[in-house]
């Protein structure tokens, strides 16, 4: 195998001199093709789990709220893209632009490949072309605020969350990534993460929170001191949805190795599925212990919760470990459940506990388990991030709390959001009690 | 395997000279197969386009229709392949065996790989192999008929559907195309078509007008000069349907471009996305503005609409040009579904806005904004298609409807498809209002 | 770029003879890289038909057991990929470590890459890597125990599905696979199934048959001496799943080609797409012919049995072979449905039929249709692998009858499993008539 590269850089010297030759040729037209190929393929992947985000979502909730779900669901990808190519992508990757000591950076506005067809390809150290670049990052903008529409369901205006979600996609998303992925200060002082733990999840996660406490619960949720439970009305939905999720994260984690490497991409394949199953299982035994039955929506959170705490890792951690981060995993988003109910924080379909709590400790069990990352920088970046989401979300929000105003009336919300925001039904025909 | 390489360089080097050899050796081995197995992935990613249509049209027609239009839209995907392989593949692709001036050509009844292994490689210039190019073809022969399901939902008979398919499938379709992407007429005169704006979207898009057309309004719809909305039964299918749609379309599109190129399959890929999110944007807002609420299906069908828009050109026009075209599409596709309604062509689920309008604008869009291309042949190619399209759908059609009828009786219709043509219901169990 | 190819041969040429060559370059980096990439994506693909099975199940069944039947699928995935990696995969490929004359192997606990990154590419003989092993076989390892949990549906305890998918996914799914695809005695005598109409799909039958037996038919179903039919809940469900599924089988059957080869790949692509679009055509006008109308859930069975008849051959018979493979499986399957409600074995989700029924027919078709393989061997295999299954599915379900019970009570099926096993609703608001 080596020989025949050997040789072929042999001829190579025959007729240029070697140094010239490494200049040119990085890795083979071929070569190229195919690590290119894989993270268009991953474009695609990552692209699939907006409808597992919209699925989810749309299961655990009510009925009389689906419409107003799916349609924030699409919207979102379409607002992730359209932002990222006008400003996004220029924030996060700036290149030599930077200010601020790294901490701020902006290459001008749009897309533009440099150099014609050449300059695509040379782009990036030869890796991967720019456009392959551009869409691959451009599908994971999207993915954090879809983040936060989980937490704020069933009670945000429309029209809120639309606003929120550009500018927290164009400008939040962005300019915290570029800190970890653009070559920022986080990556300065050996801040890891392989595809998000903390870059997409906990940054969607923050203001998740923010976002939820600054709406309040649903009405009806807690009452009395009580927190009754508001069943999602598609199960069959939200399972589709974790399916079509993990489906996505292998082009997630697997294409953020940036190469078709055969064997760093199955590796990632495999302590990704690995942590993603035992969160599963954990999640159903501690739901078991604890409600006396196997809770489909735990598993189902469990399962997520796996996928989101081997993100930052899945490259760099042992089998063993991947099994353990998937277990603690499984149970920690149980408990969290629990835990936030118990605070009064409402979050109809757990997106803190799988996205914000699952991401903070699946970026700190980079510093725990694998040998070539240290747990400081990752305390760093977790604390770092947290400030910065959270108070970016925090003046968003309120902003628009103070403007327009961020909640539905009472009346809109018990009349379901489907009605009140775009009078349509998702369930036509069906009859569905609407009494809660 | 690398001995026969081997030889065939020194065998080369033996008798020719360096420039001969390029002249022979088109791409590597590797290349080829790269090559090919995107092509074979973008085979994949166009049958996953049937979900979608079928998601799609059950979810915005009633639920007493569905398991119909479930098994319409599954049976389509079956002729397709199979009327394909007997005859279509050869009417469509006719090689060197053309009569009547390039209008049509039959290159023989069955497929047969030419020549063994080294022919399947051989064939097409050795750009994908014979089997390759086969079953890409024949996902794309399906989706052209689907598109008529749409708007002949909740009233054609299932018989009448099946033999309308078998014939638009195999006949129709095959020679239409044959025009443009089997080296006839069209081609000859400079008319382009990336991926199907006319050959797949506008082909289907006239035959659904005249099957609406003939088949006359849904019970009900129209009544005393009134429309009647008929609200789709479930929008989670729906907007499911369209995530499948999308996803798919990396194939339909960047498959198009019959190799792996790393910068032209991203920049396609791009192109595509961004006239997506631009439509679905503009159709938010277009039905905002009409309607004051932001209505679901038609962001669905904006979408869809950005998506059939960029189809024709998706690789010949600037990254503002794709927005432009995806805006564009979106506007036009709210409109036109008020037109259709208000000239009384009942069309249950927009396939006529979606797959006829903004397939023909996309067309002719390559005219507008490509610089490679001019505008006479596409307008030359839409109106050609239109006739050829209209002429044959219409004689199907008729001769149907004067032999087993096309539309089952009023009190079929009323009961709905499911129980007087599968006696089955799509929801067992639930309860379901059918009083219209 | 073909002169650095050219080059790097003649240098070759120059130290080396072309003996020598051969043996050392088997294939080069960049084929490598695209065979493991394939692989990789079959794994993918094969994921992907987990949602599949979970949706025409639960499609298929009752209301009121769907949260029972998403679980049971969603946990299936963990337990197959966590077995796999604890004891299943070296059971099943277990190398040099075989004993009992080729009838069981097992090379050691757990999952670990031989000798580092280089070790992990020379792994079998260069073909692909260690991970990208082990992730496409743990999928498949979790596609066989779901295909029992569609014939036990409706009426199993979850704790007694859990233990026996937990032992039968790790000790008999993988030692009987051994026997043909890990160099074991079947594969000795001849035996020859590509991607496992035996090793997947039967072997899960008849565990499926035996289950089905022992837990005796749901309640309701057979009265007075008829049979009362048992609607599925959800068809729109059902035929996503089908399309899943299909668009599974292409990584299923495709990547079993174990190389991105451009012929042999898509042929069995076009084999395998035919054989599905035979079988639904075939179906649907069986059951047209028997019950006076085109019955869904007969044509999407049709359509599994396609594939699951073409899975054993579809690298090996020819184009107008795998037809006739897929129009008898279609026939075949309506037929074994009616049959298996004649003799009182109550399988809700048509299982029997399509894989375990189909699953011979297509192992015996190999025998039949393919000139490279004789019937003799394909009938032992089919006879051996009955005896293994059904033995150790009866020894499995038995001792979990006689301990913590198979079957729920009486008063807890007519509930329904979704609330007496899960304290859960599938669609909670809908209003749903449960009483069956």
């Amino acid at each position: 195998m080596n020989l025949k590269y050997l040789l072929s850089f042999l001829a190579l010297v025959a007729v240029s001199s070697v140094e010239a030759a490494e200049e040119t040729v990085k890795v083979s037209e071929e070569m190229f093709t195919i690590n290119n190929l894989w993270i268009l393929l991953g474009a695609i992947l990552v692209f699939s789990m907006h409808p597992g985000f919209a699925l989810v979502e749309t299961g655990l909730c009510r009925a009389k709220n689906s419409v107003n779900i799916l349609a924030k669901n699409m919207i979102t990808v379409a607002i992730g893209l359209l932002t990222y190519s006008i400003i996004g992508f220029s924030l996060m990757y700036p290149g030599e632009s930077w200010t601020l000591g790294k901490v701020l950076g902006f290459s001008g506005f749009g897309i533009s490949s440099p150099e014609g067809i050449s300059g695509a390809i040379a782009y990036n150290g030869g890796k991967y072309g720019y456009w392959t670049d551009f869409i691959f990052q451009g599908m994971f903008a999207a993915t954090c605020v879809t983040i936060v529409s989980g937490a704020v369901a069933e009670r945000i205006k429309f029209g809120a969350y639309l606003i929120f979600a550009v500018i927290y996609a164009s400008l939040a998303y962005t300019i915290i990534g570029s800190w970890g992925w653009g070559g920022g200060w986080l990556s300065s002082i050996g801040f890891y993460d392989l595809a998000g733990s903390t870059f997409v999840h906990s940054v969607g996660g923050w203001a998740a929170l923010m976002g939820a406490m600054l709406l309040g619960p649903r009405i009806g949720k807690y009452v009395n001191g009580h927190s009754k439970a508001m069943p999602g009305s598609n199960l069959g939905f939200a399972t589709l949805g974790v399916f079509l999720l993990w489906f996505g994260w292998f082009g997630f984690n697997g294409a953020s190795v940036f190469s078709a490497d055969p064997v760093m991409v199955a590796y990632v394949f495999t302590t990704t599925s690995l942590s993603a199953a035992a969160g599963l299982v954990a999640a159903m035994l501690a739901s078991w212990a604890v409600q006396k039955k196997p809770d489909l929506s735990m598993m189902l959170n469990g399962c997520l919760a796996g996928l989101v705490g081997i993100t930052a890792g899945a490259d760099c951690v042992s089998i063993p470990s991947s099994c353990i981060i998937g277990i603690v995993s499984g149970v920690v988003v149980v408990f969290s459940v629990y835990f936030f109910d118990r605070i009064r924080i409402d979050d109809p379909v757990g997106a803190l506990s799988v996205h914000l709590v699952c991401g903070v400790w699946g970026t700190l069990a980079v510093g725990i388990f694998s040998p070539d990352h240290a747990l400081l920088p990752q305390v760093i970046g977790v604390v770092a991030v947290a400030a910065a989401s959270l108070s970016s979300s925090f003046i968003i929000f309120y902003a628009i709390k103070k403007t327009i105003g961020l909640r539905v009336s009472k009346n809109e919300e018990l009349k379901g959001l489907d009605i009140s925001e775009h009078a349509m039904e998702a369930y036509n025909g069906f009859q569905i009690f609407i009494n809660e």
